[in-house]
């Protein structure tokens, strides 16, 4: 089930995860379903052996082989799902190797029992590439963090100036985040993996006595867990991996954010990697479209909505709902889809990112040095005291702004005019005070914590 | 465009709509723009008349012969948006029939020019599909309105029987809601019929003097309304569209809640309309799965999330945005697709639904009278006054609760056991108080009016 | 039933708003449809008037005379809704005036009758307050465009330079936005003027044949539209409140965030308007928040999930649901509260926007002169063909780039360098190419005629 | 800041959870924040010891005997947040006992700082009654699943009879939901004690080289973690919350929907418990309004767009946002009021709910026994093979549904029909086949099964 339009797909998907999520991918992972199912039930009995040897054999052809897609698409319209079509196609190609193996096609299943398994089969496989590409990008900012821990910019609050920090404590504050991402990831891949087989009541009594041996089989053929009892009608497992998601959607629309905003003409700290036809115009040579950021934002405003489908679809009928299951069809993979892309345009991006330290210090004195009114009213307050050090930063401040000087002249003067201060501060003194280098606080620290934290979750991993 | 995954297109949208959207329908449109904007600007003097022949004659192709998409596909990573390697595909293929013209192609305009215009394109086909769909639904409404004027059923509250009503009114005021969204739907429809022409900065500046000129001349010949200036960040008209189908998709699921529910085994009061392989099971021949409510009940979980999709990505940066505008793209077209699929099951349902008029009349004893006393309070409040008649309905009540018998025998029996109120109620008028026909209140003038305002808004469309 | 903190309700919402969706307001027009309706009643002779008159009494109080807050609350949550105890607490306040009258409160009615109905004249009150904000910014917005028609400034597209426009231009496209929600919310208005009145239902069964003369009394004494038949599970009129003031909700966004950006430190042309205490920092002098845009980004992240709200809960069950219906309770005043915060602080800001058009021509300057290439290009095309052209302006503007030059001398440099061309710009040309007032194409026309519209659309309001 | 009306407060919200999120309440932890804070900096050195005393002493008064609630809501309108004003009224009162105290308080620390703050402590006070309430209703569950463990009922898929099931496995569906919510709430909440404290810039410069002492003595004191670094634009562990409880009130929305459907009038399978004026009607005795269940089923439809607002908020501009932070302010708090109001609604529900096993063994003989058409076509299908079986019982069910009889009735007549299989299955067998305990398939294993795993994970938090 390819889950966006194909001009627009690789824009905002990954070619692994749209491979996953094709029409292709899906028949793929229900023909396994089925394969396994047959082994599993041959294994205990239930079918015989021949049975399940042609059921395998013809499960392990092509897709299109076996499935006429057109026709299985329109037979869903009155079936009500793809399931229900799916096997009796499977059946007919069955039954024309061996008319008495094509009896046991699906043998004791329900069309949700294959359709959830085969999208478990896909979320395990598009979550190993998320989780593989979490990490790229990880890696691709911790390296940012490295190269970047001094490199002094100015922290920016409601879009204003506000003080110093380091670009390496921005990009540490994605990085932590980040870490955050993996490890919720992780554990929403391993609840996911949850075999679905209950038959069509969910108590699997199509099956008899045989029904836990077969489920067991079942589940580790396929690699999964086999949980207490069915769930149908209970998506939390499904819900779970949109939300971890969602998460990761935003922690990327939050870098793109960034990175958009300091790539603006008036502030051009940083810029995406360019290449060929890359965000350029060939009439507007100055332009630096960021592209990347663009398709990360998208995915930031679409996915939130699609989290809240999966959490409204969740309200269930009983053993098998109508609308809140089917409404997770198209929406899930979309999710996967687009947070994958999203994660393979930020680390693009973050990978290949300039980053004009020489710009991001010059537009720290954009305003005259009054970010560091802090900073010269802390060192007075230890002199005088914390409301005359608070009253003398602002009269400075005022009079460079009046002035158009800096805070640190307008200091020089406003204490020069002040007979109760004069001589307060000597000029080296002053001089330190205006070097934003020395208000930097513990953005070095944190920038290495969170360096320290990534490789630590990373190493734990490895060891895994 | 396609929106929705191909396997399960049919199932959720409806043929032409799909058409309309798909990456063929979409290409269609964007030539359609180029060609009627090279017309433009010949017939206003802007490019030669000879570039202009040729140009309609390339976008006049089928557009796989002009456009290869895969190739689109994946230049528009790095583009950005469709268009810039669009017009890049086009003006090859223009110069290759005569280099001169192909500098003439896309004159003046800007990527989201072409992107805009055919979307609206887009939209006037298909909310023309979705208008004519509604007039079929809504007859198919006022044609079980006038059936069932009179068919007397139970009305629920909070999922319980409350009183008397009949199916007339219950379909009456699913007409008058599909009254309502066609009203809406006009005005979205003449809202979204709005050109897009504003170049690089939505100032036309590259058609100099000429801009006015070309501008309507291109709108004509689209026959679109030329607005007062352009909108590329300003995307109300496109959100409109989204919220009016919303709502429409809002009383489709209605629809389908009441159908699903009157369909229960329990209930069975009436039944999709059956076809070969339709919601049918061979295991379980008595199922009648309400497989048509089911894809509307699923667009009605899909659909709200997306149109707070639209809603969101309104927030959009100057003149061009990056993300409100992209989140569109894929965005919209799944709306109305829902939608029109949703239209398309909700009007083979109620065409062909079957109603068991007998069953909800049976149904309607199933407290044993109950429901109606409210009417026996009534009548006896006229007698003996509204609390002593209160208190004489309540004990009848719980008398046949606990007797299992119907409300008629427990009130005779409690007012024969009424030294105070013996014989106020003779046989005939406890009979009367008895009949749920005699308690339908306005049912039937409502539902008269219902089907009254429907023609009148149908008539006024004729005569328009 | 305020819908939002109290302490932040000041910040979000706009006082006449949040005043009308308090719990006293709430309460108020829950006693003016109860009195509304007992006289309608003794009008049609349904109940005695010398009841009617000791209702409409104990209704004329103020609401905590007669009606106990909490206990009201704390009714409701074994009752299910508001109106059950407040019918109860105003039988009780009125039978201890008049025990008689007391029988006749709420005669014939439902409680969605009392609730619905409330709502719609709380809607009434609220949109009123809103249409008169909407032609309050309007206005400030033609203000702003009509003394900004010819202030240059450069357009922005994905965050870059782009290209010359004006500010008139920018604030034109507010004020065409504008102009269609107020259009939008006329209908809006209009539809949702509509009294709730069905029974316990939906056919008014309890009033017999008096049944349609009372419904027609109590609309008009209510000043509300009386529809075809109620519509208590419908809610598409309410929904359509949402989805009107999601859409302005939209639009203001699309304000404040075009505003905060021209606010960044970096790119200062614009700033909110002072005032004490407002978005200032005292350690900070430089900085000017943008707190009133920070209030309206708020709401238009906000509303739009809301927005779904209200259009998932339309899939209703049968004659009263539970959960869709409910669920509108909090939403929809959290819906107008919100817009009407968003509308008042976007009034606030752009009555008193104070706009640098010496810094707006300043950053004009940032690239050098290279968003003038395309008139370059076009000026030189006139004269050497259009590919020529696009040659000599892209090998400008990398020497441009290179050199740290403006694209003017560049471009002088590289015709002086090319026997080809030579002279073929004189310096005066060369000058007025550079000039970016020579490039704003329909800039003016386009402000004039969103002017003229919004001028046209007023007066047509106050025609009526 | 409460965040629901009050008069419906009691309805949708939990006493406890409103509690705390009440103005009072938030300002009660703004104030524990303060003073934690004067004391970890006196600790520290860094403020003078008796400054953080009469800080103490002040922050440890009643918040309204220190701040002026209706002058603050008014302030924040300017200042943009609740901190600003705040820490103003705080300062005063402080420095009205102590006029040099006043100038430590909230030393070095910025707005966001105290709000976060103030909200982790509210979360982890919430969360911890969360957990407390979803314990009562997992063991309710587990209850119900040990009580009807063999509780013969019909499995619904499509709203239609499928096959038999028991009420204990469905409530087994239900608890193993809640235990899945039990330990992803465990992780929410050891993620959402993070600290918050990075001053201005997030660098916490204004503490020079007390930072690092200062942030750890202040996390310790609060006993919450201290992160590697400040998170004020990284709002994923906030998010976490709200996803949590997203898929906390889908599962408790599941079982209010199941609830619901089994209470309809035709279904009657259970009630919730009954109350005064609990869900009743004295006109219409009959009705048990499902109540508790609209309550849930209303939190079902508003927390998932919620939680959507949460995501989309998350994408926030540098180093402090403008909108995706403050949209968090009125929505965290409905997140979580919501989720714990539904808690204790469904707690209530589930443990008082009437359970009727003789109408559930009743209603699964409403299809005359075609339920079992699968298990007597496996019985067949193992004498005489799957296709003969499978048309043989297809022949008797269309049979049973033409006359009106049972299945079993339709067979015996099918089977004696038919010379092939005369006699194949005598009326022990038939009888058996007929009876839908035979047919309860892994029902009560799967039950039995959930109900190990909620105890165990129960036990395992006791050992912790």
């Amino acid at each position: 089930m390819p889950t966006l339009s194909r001009l627009t797909d690789p824009m905002f998907g990954s070619p692994a995860v749209l491979d996953i999520f094709s029409d292709t991918g899906t028949m793929r992972r229900m023909l396994d379903v089925e394969s396994a199912l047959a082994r599993a039930e041959a294994h205990c009995g239930v079918i015989p052996e021949a049975a399940a040897q042609v059921i395998e054999q013809v499960c392990a052809l092509e897709p299109a082989q076996v499935i006429d897609f057109d026709a299985l698409a329109q037979a869903a319209v009155s079936a009500g799902n793809l399931a229900i079509p799916f096997v009796k196609q499977l059946t007919a190609a069955v039954m024309q190797r061996d008319a008495d193996a094509g009896r046991y096609v699906h043998w004791g299943a329900t069309s949700q029992d294959i359709i959830d398994t085969a999208l478990v089969l896909q979320l395990a496989d598009a979550l190993h590439e998320i989780d593989a590409g979490l990490l790229a990008l990880g890696d691709a900012c911790a390296a940012q963090v490295g190269a970047h821990r001094a490199t002094q910019m100015v922290a920016r609050t409601w879009l204003q100036h506000a003080l110093p920090t380091t670009f390496g404590l921005k990009a540490a504050g994605w990085l932590d985040a980040l870490r955050r991402d993996l490890a919720r990831l992780d554990l929403a891949r391993t609840h996911a993996r949850a075999l679905q087989f209950g038959g069509a009541a969910g108590t699997l009594a199509s099956l008899g006595d045989d029904a836990p041996a077969v489920a067991a089989q079942l589940a580790q053929a396929l690699q999964l867990d086999l949980p207490a009892l069915p769930w149908h009608a209970h998506r939390d497992r499904m819900v779970e991996v949109a939300t971890t998601l969602g998460m990761l959607t935003g922690t990327l629309g939050k870098m793109a954010r960034d990175i958009s905003l300091l790539m603006q003409t008036e502030v051009a700290e940083v810029a995406e990697p360019s290449g060929p036809g890359r965000g350029g115009s060939s009439t507007m040579p100055h332009k630096r479209n960021p592209v990347g950021c663009a398709a990360v934002l998208t995915a930031a405003v679409r996915v939130p909505p699609l989290v809240a489908t999966m959490l409204a679809g969740m309200t269930q009928e009983h053993e098998r709902a109508l609308g809140g299951w089917q409404a997770e069809w198209d929406t899930l993979p979309q999710i996967v889809t687009l947070a994958a892309g999203a994660l393979r345009q930020m680390t693009d991006v973050v990978a290949g990112l300039q980053v004009d330290a020489a710009r991001m210090r010059r537009n720290l004195d954009i305003t005259h040095g009054l970010i560091l009114g802090e900073a010269a009213m802390l060192e007075l307050g230890r002199r005088i005291g914390r409301l005359p050090a608070h009253h003398l930063v602002e009269q400075a401040s005022r009079r460079a702004l009046a002035d158009g000087t800096t805070l640190r002249d307008a200091l020089a003067h406003t204490l020069a005019d002040d007979p109760l201060h004069q001589g307060l501060l000597d000029d080296a003194t002053l001089d330190l005070l205006s070097d934003p280098a020395q208000y930097a606080g513990q953005s070095t620290s944190f920038a290495d914590a969170a360096v320290e934290a990534w490789r630590h979750a990373r190493e734990h991993r490895n060891h895994a």
